[in-house]
């Protein structure tokens, strides 16, 4: 721990971010897409419009009044289905924990050219549907069958290739009783940035698995091929690296930061007194059993509270009682295990795509006044 | 115009970014802070999520139970009031244009260090609340009276000054009948970072006037010099500049971007066809009188058809009909005049702080077939 009796320093206590510059494409993307701001780990349910986003291409048009569902592939019995259709279907509402597969992506070095995420492409919402089980089971799933391949309405062009958004999952996860089609997050319709008129939840994968927009429904008789399936979505070392694809997420805890931000440099500034740090934790593998907390950096560690869990696929609020009196400056992590025994690495393996990165936290913080000796005067 | 026989390239059809990278400090607001992405122009009113935001600290969390807001200073009468108090008033609901003042930020060269907003920090949404000028009237403003200051409950260091975010209106503006104290957006209660419990919206100003989270609101005998209004948001080309305060919104138009993007460049394909462009334009000064659309960058301007104004305070919507039939490579731009005869610069004069810029939208697209010969390999 520093407790060093030189003043803390805002420069060194704001950015962990690689130092390497962020381009121009870089910039494009993360001014479209958002992650949740880290307070708003102070809710169990986000507010929409605090929901991380990620889309790949544009929100498209939806004229709900012309709108179906198709459902076809390898099935005996084809189906059209109107948002209407879906809605009288029974109803189910499930909490889940999304989060994006090239969340942390910014802090790896040298920084795969994607979109920029820093630690906060998360959110939890309240999702209700219908399940798509018996969805399959209606349209009758013929032997042989391989993947579901759910196709979005969002068209754009990605390494080169023309295409709808669309993913898949083997027929035994798409059939899941907790995988829903889902038209409604938080009790309101889906907003059009969260995939109206209706989307697919696949609870405890990562993002690029819960379709928006949904077009169709495909029952496929091989495994599907698809840009984002076979080509995007896989941690890899090495361009000659075949790669594993990515699927449920990896085990992470955040923390509310705690203090008040400098506004450009984001350095946190605390008034010595004790507190209590609060923060999430999730996998998309099994439950949370252990949050630890470390104000030093990762060098000693101590064990946080958790809370009873409030639903299997979100995540599990967290306490730390933080002994903040003495001045100086603070390097807090949070280090989240699963049951079965996975955990978050203190420092990321690098790969090509900038995926699955869940190396704990880091928030500097500052013990002492909030006052102008301490920030950089070119910081407003 | 540009009909070159050379094949189109997506690398050229990219960004209109300056060249300058990006600073991890901007990353931290861009990737907090969010625009609204383009396609949500066919929206009048904004859904929430995809109105643009700008929070300078943290998002505060607020008991509504022990919520009070209160108003003092140089008044015969201060008052508390709850929100219900504040609901129990008359009601008026009105659809506002609200814009960053530091929109168009990362466009300048070099670029000032703050949020690096591209063009589209914008959202309307329909506000509704009670007239501020009653709750003033009610607590008796006293002769002499300057400026009511608006402070939010937000707090945290700008340019080393510890403050809670605050902004003051001159009595003559925040005693205008369209100026609201704001409970709901879009008919719902406004979620956390719209401002919950109180705002206060003042139609027509840049964003920075629309004070989030009220805690106070204080009449004063002098001009108010808090740091948001005497020294930050103000148009400066050197730090020697006095500068002029910034105040109400300059008029901008802005398009949908035709076509389907590129993920990585956002490069814009269109297939060979008539297009009808479509966008809103809006200025806090006047009304708006005309759009004009170019096809090749700012050479030659054709008249847009301008709909009819839904709100004296929203954006307006805009149409014109491109005949995009010819293959090759386009410059879009759309330039909004008001009555009073404001327009938008074609180059954008620098500024200090990146505020005021309204140079008109440039949207590069590529007429012709969207496939790999086009995009660059490494995009993704």
């Amino acid at each position: 721990m520093e407790n060093a009796s030189a003043p803390p320093s805002a420069r060194t206590a704001g950015t962990l971010i690689s130092s390497l510059d962020i381009t121009p494409e870089e910039l494009q993307l993360a001014v479209r897409n958002h992650s949740m701001p880290l307070e708003a780990l102070r809710y169990a349910i986000t507010p929409v419009g605090l929901h991380y986003l990620l889309i790949h291409f544009d929100i498209p048009s939806v004229d709900v009044a012309r709108y179906e569902l198709v459902i076809g592939g390898h099935v005996t019995k084809p189906l059209r289905l109107t948002l209407d259709d879906v809605k009288a279907r029974p109803a189910t509402t499930i909490a889940v924990t999304l989060e994006c597969a090239g969340n942390g992506r910014a802090l790896l070095q040298p920084r795969p050219m994607s979109q920029p995420w820093l630690s906060e492409a998360v959110g939890t919402a309240e999702w209700t549907g219908t399940p798509l089980a018996s969805i399959l089971e209606e349209a009758g799933v013929r032997a042989g069958a391989a993947d579901v391949v759910f196709t979005g309405l969002d068209r754009g062009v990605q390494g080169g290739v023309d295409q709808h958004y669309e993913r898949s999952l083997p027929l035994a996860d798409a059939s899941r009783g907790e995988v829903l089609l889902v038209y409604a997050i938080n009790g309101w319709p889906l907003p059009p940035q969260h995939g109206f008129p209706l989307r697919v939840i696949a609870p405890g994968w990562y993002g690029m698995t819960h379709v928006k927009w949904l077009r169709s429904i495909t029952v496929t008789d091989r495994p599907f091929e698809g840009y984002q399936q076979a080509t995007a979505y896989h941690y890899r070392t090495s361009g000659d690296d075949a790669g594993a694809p990515v699927t449920r997420m990896l085990p992470r805890a955040l923390m509310l930061p705690p203090g008040v931000p400098d506004f450009m440099t984001r350095a946190r500034f605390v008034e010595p007194s004790e507190q209590v740090i609060e923060g999430r934790a999730w996998s998309g593998h099994a439950p949370i059993v252990g949050v630890a907390f470390s104000e030093d950096g990762g060098e000693s560690w101590s064990q946080a509270r958790l809370e009873d869990s409030f639903s299997p696929f979100a995540w599990r609020r967290w306490t730390f009682r933080w002994d903040a009196r003495a001045p100086g400056e603070y390097e807090l992590c949070a280090r989240a295990t699963d049951v079965e025994g996975n955990t978050q690495p203190l420092d990321q393996a690098w790969n090509l795509e900038g995926v699955q990165n869940n190396a704990v936290q880091r928030v500097r913080v500052l013990v002492g006044r909030a006052d102008a000796t301490q920030v950089p005067a070119d910081s407003r």
